[in-house]
């Protein structure tokens, strides 16, 4: 296969359009659980996961850790000026995009476009990369799922974008964000992010924390009307993390994000992006981040990775845990659906991961996790005893003085006298085994 | 010194009232720093301190662990029956409170009273523990900080109490919030507090987490209005913590809390009884906490304790770390005060201090790290540049466009254009460790 | 079904012995996985995984936590005195191990008697029980897999047994080590377990760390010589644990416990007893702790449950997690087996989880989950290309230079002009994700 | 104040010696505690603490992190060259080191010299800044601490370095340490330093542990082997870390490479070099990590920093922590002092801190934490009830049966007859808070 779209260069030469084989295939290039077009349910798989590839991780990283530079070596990077090495990620992109077949995918602005300290010249450089992705996504059929803008790499972000204590650099950070809005509306975007990277403290000491999330608030409603203006219609996303690069970040976990949302009357217009191993450093598994923003009509979409369980930091690997996606495929069943949303695989190979074909199994493999995923939840949603025991356990409230409770119609005269009445309650065992048994047998089914 | 309430059995023999002795005495049972009467700035130290003794720790819990029962062998637990020991555990508690010299406790309904599954006897036993207590209180000029009930206990708790799926438990409970809030206006203390031990979930599995949270409001509601109706004029308090003994507590932290109330409208009544062992647990400093809470008007009371940074479980060791006095006192100063709340210490003497001068020892070395604390905080805020260097970094929100933002008067296009016309911002150090050593010069003047 | 063994009470009624039925079934009391005579490689899958049941978390321990009392009324503790009771604790174990078809079970000392200060009846009270278990055993055919002694528990044991800073608390508990060394050779326990939960400090201000070690290596000199006199032929074991309840523990993990005994010459006799709650909260894998005693010939036997990532305490779950068991059967099967030990339960229900048939469903959790590891590590060692592809990564040390550095036959001049000759070395990707990929395709075959 | 150096250009301008002025000054850029020729017991402040800097962060790291690059614009770095700027950096060193009046300092092979991949040219690199660091050092009297390879950056070295599974990387390993072995003998530097960043895994899936491990022990064999031969007489020092880069590494804490030097017979030659972040993230404190060693007789050398207790990596802040820098002279005063080794601030200023002032600033505050730290300390072992108190814990053994124990003359039948006509121990506080609240006083005297 020669590149798709310049026909010159074809960065992963030696793989072509992985196909779907099935467990018990020995090809380690192929699907084996996901199917684009299986049904599970009235949807297709590719339906239901949404799946999307980060621009960031598998075009831009090469490996850097704090201990050392970057180990792979990107072929787009061997071009001679920012200009040319930035055609040619996009076409890697592309074709790396097609040959996995996969839907959509995420970008920043200066993922995709040089960076440039000068305003005029960075908002040039990142219209003259939309109007090349724009063409790749026509011939292509690949989507945008969300853009967003990089604002805290810059060293000018160091002490905060919206929330830094210098005006100055407030301005500057709007600069970006209105350009990828505007990048976001012109390549289809359904929703746009915002992950506070450096939104946060170093050290409480020399903070004003209330001020500096007043502005944030600001900040984020003068993005939404600018967004409105321009005709985006989506959902603006904000990505919660507790902390890393900062000592503390303020969008620190689902719960943290939906009661500023609430307190700034911004949720009409923003939801929440839930990434895996963000919620794990907060001390969340994913799930339950997943469930909290979806309990308030929020979960607006997901970042697919995971951690570490030993290593305090953000691994961002790829997700391979079953339980993990079982978990996160229950709440999205339950609430009908991601979309407009979508499983971002904000992911990256490990640094020690440096073949190409590496990149290819490692989508692959999280592509499987979350199809099989899938399959056992929508398994246990619609076979098993799951959901009728679960709602069991609230019999009480449908009916008599548990019903009047829940509407209001007692007070705590009531309930004392109800107890006295009814003498010591019963004890109902949890039956916490009994649900994880099930769960195991039908990951092995 | 007799007993001082019923002339027979003293509990602490051989300990007279604690006298301030200052820095450099060999006595360890006298106070170094803490002197009532000190004046800093404008109140006495015992006024801006408000120290209470938690009734709970301190007289019921002998010592047990996960792997072992208690160590202590407390004397008024020798008598016959529930009745005397409760009687002797109240005459050893105000002996106690007496010969350290401090001017609050706090209590749950059945540290104080002999709990019983019978509703009838459960409120007589309270109501005559309570007569007792508003005697002794009288005698002695000890007054309540706060009263709570003890929902965590009983095993008919054990799925929760306000967030049982069981409607029956959730009324049970109401007996007991209903009880306590009685002793608490009786008694005449300003608060009353909710933790919310066993409101959470041990596994999602078999949990409606958004179901529980609506039956967690609505039960506030019922005690709110409860509360008001019987006269109790103070502040209701939440207590948070993320976990222990759940796997997952809905009080995470302070920020979790104050969304949470927020959203229901309880923001008017409850504010936040912050601990700093459970702020800890949560991924905060206890300096956080305390001033999320702070920044929303929400800071109510303090439990003043400390974890350990390597164990994952809430240790509540007694405050002696200057660091975080330090850090509590600046926040505590800079709201103007913690009245009507105050210091409490949730904090319990390790399982192998089995001498009956440790729980002395322990409250001394407490409070003595929260006077040297108070005097720290306070000369950092008057006579140091921490303040004014503070500010300083916010100054371009102060006048031009940087005002005009906070007010709300541009959009990001004028954003923009300002960030154009300004070139790249001028970089700022945060100099987080000046402020770090201007603290540790403060610490050793 | 009546009392096997004594004709009067039944304490699991309705409850027969366990069948296999296999993955598909609908009965939650039945083994879907694990199927005691089938064969995996040339072993059955009973000689593979010689599950125990553990006697105190099972019989004796009802479900308390730090902040309340056990929660199940278990049957056998209604009988009026310590010695009936015993009786008939130990007729509802050998009923449990009977209907689950377990053939290994562990004890302390003080789960089968009753304890008691005196000496003299301490120990008639434990050779009474352990005549009684003799029996049971040879009624059942039912072994002891290990014994061990409670050192933790007692007030005396507040600062350390064989560490304790008194020498009267380390000859008291040699007192029970005896004991127990005898009843684990009169049952016929093939192994001897040491796990210190107080031996550690709770601060190091009041602790000679050296000098306590130093008299736990002697007090384990002596328990060994005393029961290597008694006819005990088995393993001695220690258990690592970082922490809980002391501060730190001195048996923090593996690579811990291995030091130490080499460093007294006390691995001729003491081998490692893996937990994986134990590993996680050290910051280790339960593999990771495996191998590593494994890799030093120390893998004894393993204590088989969980953790749960999101809390730092000893939750002692029961182990459901596949990735954990396939992980610790990869490294029993590659060190070919774990005989004389075994995988005991050192799991609890949740407090939660009060039904008589909860202790039946996470035993038979627990085992299906451990017999699929072992299916799925059998086919991952000897079908898949894990082995291979794991050994190839090391193929430059099998012959040449490489060969000759294992050997000792370079130096370091050798290696430098080695280096200069052969250029930088040629990069070879680690390929993580494949190895994942591998794993998650043998799961889900 | 000239460049001393080269007569040309100065790196630090407006700073100048930095004057002893006592607390109480408001000069920020002043020591407060640190007064190099302060007698403490019977020896100088300079003596205890034997300060260095580390070349790596002060002088090459500009503050990146894994989401942005450097802040910190050094003017060395602006030179056009690999060598100007080497040069130039090593001016900005030595300018610091005299205007910070700190004895010594310690380098990494590519801190000082320009890495190359050609062996040839990678020598020559480093023999020529090795010259002119000698001269620096006789013009200054600044010497070396140790030296070090920096085995963890290049990309080689991803899967490891003498751990690494090819052997061309193990050979290619060698060629920096016997450079830098070579450059430390030259230099004068009195023990050379192991920092296994790359040792270690990424996943247990990929890689034969107890292989790596020995090769591990050849290589340092051999370095050991090579260091004697040309006349390093000092000690090798390892420096243990649990993670990060890798996700385990195998020198994970004092007590895991003691057993390793053990094992393979390295304990005569090698000691450890302790680093306090890299004890917290192995779930100790600084303090006991440091007596792990000590009671080896086997701490070598300290890496003075701190972590950040609510964050799971590596922050390698400046220590400012009192309770921190009081316990390691505790354990460092007992030990007798830590000559040759000393005090390294491996310790670098926040992203965030961008003056050329705030590289004085966080040195000066380290330097006057642990002058305040030995303050303390020294008082605490002199003149208050420590010692004895702690001492007197273990009196039991000091004669009768106890001693006899210790001695080896008792056997457990002994030991039970003891118990059992001794009775129940008598029960000893561990009166934990007594200390605690002694150390709070001397921390405010």
């Amino acid at each position: 296969m020669s590149n798709l779209f310049t026909g010159k260069r074809e960065y992963f030469p030696g793989i072509g359009r992985i196909p779907f084989e099935g467990v018990g295939s020995d090809n380690p290039l192929a699907y084996k659980h996901y199917d684009a077009t299986r049904k599970i349910g009235d949807k297709t798989m590719a339906e239901h996961l949404r799946f999307a590839v980060c621009y960031w991780h598998s075009f831009c990283n090469s490996g850097g850790d704090p201990f050392g530079p970057g180990t792979r070596r990107f072929p787009w990077d061997e071009h001679d000026t920012a200009t040319t090495r930035a055609d040619a990620r996009m076409d890697a992109a592309f074709e790396f995009f097609t040959k996995l077949d996969v839907p959509y995918y995420c970008f920043h602005d200066i993922d995709m476009a040089p960076d440039a300290e000068d305003v005029g010249e960075y908002e040039k450089n990142l219209r003259r990369m939309v109007a090349m992705a724009k063409e790749r996504q026509e011939a292509t059929g690949i989507k945008v799922l969300w853009g967003t803008a990089n604002l805290f790499s810059h060293p000018r972000y160091m002490n905060g974008a919206a929330t830094n204590p210098d005006f100055a650099v407030v301005a500057r950070a709007a600069v970006q964000v209105k350009a990828a809005l505007e990048a976001t509306v012109e390549l289809g975007g359904s929703s746009y992010v915002f992950w506070g990277g450096r939104e946060g403290y170093s050290s409480l000491h020399n903070t004003q924390m209330k001020r500096e999330l007043e502005h944030f608030a600001r900040f984020l409603e003068m993005a939404r009307d600018y967004g409105r203006s321009i005709g985006f219609n989506g959902n603006f996303l904000i990505e919660p993390k507790p902390m890393e690069p900062m000592k503390h970040q303020y969008d620190f976990d689902s719960s943290t994000v939906v009661g500023f949302l609430k307190q700034h009357g911004l949720d009409k217009d923003f939801k929440l992006n839930i990434e895996a191993n963000h919620a794990t450093l907060a001390g969340h598994t994913f799930e339950h981040d997943l469930q909290v923003a979806s309990d308030h009509g929020l979960l607006g979409s997901v970042d697919a990775n995971r951690g570490n369980a030993q290593n305090g930091w953000d691994t961002d690997q790829f997700p391979t845990d079953l339980y993990d996606t079982v978990g996160a495929m229950l709440v999205v069943l339950r609430q009908g659906g991601l979309a407009p949303g979508g499983l971002n695989f904000d992911a990256k190979v490990r640094r020690e991961s440096t073949d190409a074909e590496d990149l290819f199994l490692a989508h692959i493999g999280g592509m499987d996790t979350f199809a099989r995923g899938l399959e056992v939840a929508h398994g246990l949603l619609t076979q098993s005893p799951l959901e009728h025991q679960r709602a069991k356990r609230y019999v009480s409230f449908e009916a008599g003085a548990g019903s009047d409770f829940v509407q209001g119609k007692l007070g705590f005269a009531d309930l004392r006298d109800y107890a006295a009445r009814n003498g010591e309650p019963v004890q109902l065992s949890g039956k916490q085994e009994r649900y994880e048994n099930l769960i195991n047998q039908y990951l092995s089914r």
